[in-house]
């Protein structure tokens, strides 16, 4: 069975967004600065062009993720990615209410009402073999707390936003130790770090 | 003329001290992990027995460093290191006034009271062609903000502390951005990333 995985970009002092929703321009500079474009599924999102070094290990990622978790917030936020995210995958949306604008669940997008397992439960049957990856910090956090993640990974950006979001927000149940880098690739202006959770 | 630098050992989620001052333990491992050890000047402070990896790099740049700027926090809260810097140098302290107990300044400790400014160019004319390096977090924000500083060094270890001091703490003019890696060295428990200040 596949893994739980996420993953963020990061400024230098630990921020995945900076004051007041800013910095996305600076912490994603990545995704604009390569040659290699990843196509992008969502009709929003444009396909990211990214270095040869980075591409090499993201679209192996994206090819072996098989649905996704996230929070209501990021569903919100992004108008749905248009209807379908861009990784080409079914979207887990972890809400306490259904969206009234689409009612049953589709290949695009399913709804859990009843917590963070069901929606990760979800998500592995969804996916097979394949892995798991859940975003945004508050979800990544949840399942960090109930011990469903397996796996973190960190794109480390060159700039210091001095405030923001952090990468799991206030966690409770902390320390948490990870093993590795299990892996440790430098694109152009970002370095991909990935960690597992040590159980 | 040698630069100005700063470094910290940082969590995953970005924090150079978890909450209450906690986490040393954790965040310092590495400076436990390996079988080469680094000379410590200080009594106080026992030799840090890093990799081989580390210590190629760790060596170096002790080697390399000419003098230090510290705050009067960091300065008391190591009781002056048992009465030298474990890295063998002149520590330039900024204080808003001289410690009663040393009167004179020495080979040990010089004391600046007239800012920033004055303690890196203190720093400076001690450390001759070598590097200056300032620590703890309010020093490196403070160099940060006045354009003292060239270039940044990250131990990013990994462990999740949930909270606590980031790493150049609240900064007024962000964000800063920066040129590289132009290092990336794998150690045990631990990748040192090197970073220039863009300008």
């Amino acid at each position: 069975m596949g893994k739980v995985t996420t993953g963020a970009t990061m400024s230098l002092d630990g921020y995945i967004a900076g004051p007041g929703e800013s910095g996305f321009d600076l912490l994603f500079q990545w995704y604009g600065n390569g040659d290699v474009e990843i196509p992008s599924a969502s009709p929003d999102v444009p396909p990211p062009h990214i270095s040869a070094a980075s591409a090499e290990l993201i679209k192996l990622e994206w090819e072996n993720t098989g649905a996704l978790v996230v929070g209501r917030h990021l569903y919100d936020m992004t108008n749905a990615w248009g209807g379908r995210h861009p990784m080409n995958v079914t979207t887990v949306v972890l809400t306490h209410r259904r969206p009234d604008d689409r009612p049953e669940d589709d290949e695009n997008f399913v709804f859990v009402t009843d917590g963070i397992e069901a929606a990760v439960a979800r998500a592995k049957e969804l996916a097979g073999d394949k892995h798991v990856v859940v975003n945004g910090g508050q979800i990544a956090r949840q399942c960090l707390e109930a011990g469903l993640l397996d796996e973190v990974g960190i794109e480390l950006v060159p700039v210091v936003l001095g405030g923001g979001k952090t990468l799991f927000g206030e966690l409770g149940p902390t320390p948490v130790q990870f093993e590795g880098p299990i892996a440790v690739v430098e694109g152009i202006g970002v370095t991909h770090l990935r960690y597992r959770v040590k159980r």
